[in-house]
């Protein structure tokens, strides 16, 4: 057995132990874990300094940023913690139940996904966040952090096994694979045996990488080129107001807008008024051809390949559209079906859209920035699903569960 | 663009457009694609005589017998579409709505999944149960058959392209592979920019194909290596009857029992009567050493392999165990997570059981053989999923939807 087998036999007894926990011992658990971080807190801070130092020089400052810890993110990460075990625990909920004819009575029943591995880069506090949503749905998790926050991640992994280990639940409800070479991401994407699901944290390279190689089935997170259709019977001061708020309130996360469409009719008034807004925070624009001719030094071309990539940076991309129906076909053409919105005082043309564009969330009059678990109500999130099968949109801990028949009779044959 | 990438895309037109599809529109398609069936009877029979003296002497019996179709089989699938499409549309609806303090209101909303591509063998009666499975929840479909049902193939999807033609429904939704090479299976596998989802149907070869190269999500399907549990608690001949139902009615299908383990407690009295019963059925009986001590000349002993395999025959794997916690233990280790038993008349004990078997079925005091989308209420099914993602057990209309966001605002912003 290689070292990934073997963690993958333990994470596999440890699902099956977990399987059958009680709500009250899986709360009690993450609150230990919450406690043992804050407690910890110089321990990770210590670990967080050394890949501070390995990393001097080598890294973006926005990915110096990601990998940095303070007193105060560690307490978020316990508060994220202690969010968690508040949880409604979904496993066992009987999802729906019926009694056929013949006299069996059949329950469909939430249950755990199993065993989860998730491969992540640089940002230490996906190792508490992921493993706490994982244990709260009832999941032993194998986490295979990147090189960067390999001492981060190291000291956390060792603080919350500590925990658990003095709780009701298996230690190895949670293992980091120390490996953080290519070749450990890759192993892990072939690990059936022991796998149940693979969910990649990160840059749009790791996630591609991840769904073309495993063999694992993968729920793939991420990527959101969202759109923003501002219709001609919008309101253009609301309209201002959420392209402003989805563009340049955090430009570097997923649900943040890329693209505005505008339509024709309105364009000539409402572009220039929208570049103005944007100008307060320095936002590019990156125009079609009507558009650069209506920002004339203000907008420069777009180049094609722009229609379909995020720029995750304080740039815009405009184009002006003929109708409603050129926007939803430009969104189902570029989009990565994360967010889209409309803005319109149109309900019929709201109907349209919200109908017609298949992305996890469509918007009528509001920020794409909206698309998270925290804001949707669904908990804190392992990632966002840009994919159909499963899992759409925010996944929290309601997400992280699969489902069994449970049949009951008395000696029923066919 | 390949041919196949020119499928997909003229697949994933179709679906859009199927997509807003009313329920009427595709309720109707599906009855003239039932009465097509029908009418061109002949023109399938002629062509799947064309089939059948290819295969001859190629094929095995019960190769010969999947492959062939008679009158009352096209009836068979006609009725097939029909009860299809009456089933409910999922689509659209409301499966969580809720309203969030800052006045956004949030609604859960069920999808089509998009275009779904499906690789099967030498049944062509899955042409038509699959295409209509797909049509009813919103789907379009690309099907790929085996080479041996090529011409059937081919007869069953122009009637049935030729039946949408004249319905509101785009001609593209339902589209065939001609090409039945490996080459144009492993090309499906990667046609990632087109397919929402693949599901393979077949043999555990195929599904382990898929399984390893696609890199599109898949829907692991098939495989049953059931087992059943009797008791110490269990009712004899209640416990005789659901084994000798769950694998005698049909052996060659996922959901008959492959395993029967025993209690040591009761395993003295129990298995010879087993044995006797089986024996009108000429059953084999592959034992562990104390089964084969307890049935002289009757049980031989089992290979170690057989104990993680499907025997698809009247072949039977026989083991005494010590405890339900070693039942519980060896069906861990051994079951493809399709559908097991336990027979029992101790409530605590069956308790047990369901609550810590992790597969798509848990049976007390049943036959296995209830898992089927028919048997169980949920219509017919596109195959029986043994994977924990997406969904789990017997996949019909309703679980070929995905879902998506619609949020509704008045101007929002985060």
């Amino acid at each position: 057995m290689t070292q990934l087998e073997t963690m993958g036999a333990l994470a596999k007894d440890a699902a099956r132990k977990l399987r059958t926990a009680s709500e009250e011992d899986k709360t009690k658990a993450l609150e230990k874990i919450a406690l043992a971080l804050t407690t910890h807190e110089q321990e990770i801070l210590d670990a967080n300094r050394k890949d501070l130092d390995a990393a001097k020089g080598l890294l973006s400052p926005s990915m110096t940023d990601r990998l940095t810890l303070t007193k105060e993110r560690i307490s978020d990460m316990a508060k994220a913690v202690t969010a968690v075990s508040k949880w409604r625990d979904p496993v066992g909920e009987i999802l729906e139940a019926r009694d056929l004819e013949n006299g069996l009575h059949i329950e469909k029943t939430a249950v755990p996904l199993g065993v989860i591995g998730i491969i992540f880069e640089a940002r230490p506090n996906v190792t508490s966040d992921c493993a706490a949503l994982c244990i709260k749905a009832g999941n032993a998790c194998i986490l295979r952090g990147g090189k960067e926050a390999f001492h981060s991640n190291q000291a956390i992994t060792r603080i919350m096994r500590q925990a658990l280990s003095e709780s009701a639940l298996d230690v190895n409800c949670v293992q980091l694979v120390e490996d953080t070479s290519r070749q450990s991401a890759a192993e892990m994407m072939t690990l059936t045996e022991y796998l149940d699901v693979l969910i990649p944290r990160g840059g749009a390279g790791l996630i591609r990488s991840v769904v073309d190689n495993a063999k694992v089935p993968v729920i793939e997170t991420g990527a959101g080129n969202c759109h923003i259709y501002v219709d001609k019977s919008a309101n253009p001061s609301m309209a201002l107001d959420i392209i402003f708020n989805a563009k340049t309130s955090r430009p570097s996360v997923c649900n943040a807008a890329e693209k505005v469409l505008v339509h024709r009719e309105i364009a000539e008034s409402f572009l220039p008024a929208m570049a103005k807004k944007l100008s307060s925070k320095n936002v590019e624009i990156h125009g079609d051809q009507i558009s650069c001719s209506l920002l004339p030094g203000t907008a420069r071309p777009a180049e094609d390949s722009e229609w379909a990539s995020e720029y995750l940076d304080y740039i815009l991309g405009v184009k002006v559209v003929d109708s409603l129906e050129e926007a939803i076909a430009h969104i189902e053409r570029y989009s990565t079906h994360h967010s889209e919105c409309i803005v319109t005082d149109d309900p019929e043309a709201a109907k349209q859209f919200l109908a017609s564009v298949d992305s996890a969330a469509v918007y009528h009059n509001a920020s794409t920035r909206f698309t998270d678990g925290g804001e949707m109500g669904l908990g804190a999130e392992i990632g966002i699903s840009t994919q159909k099968l499963h899992a759409r949109g925010p996944m929290g801990v309601g997400q992280l569960i699969s489902y069994k028949y449970v049949i009951s009779g008395n000696g029923q044959i066919r």
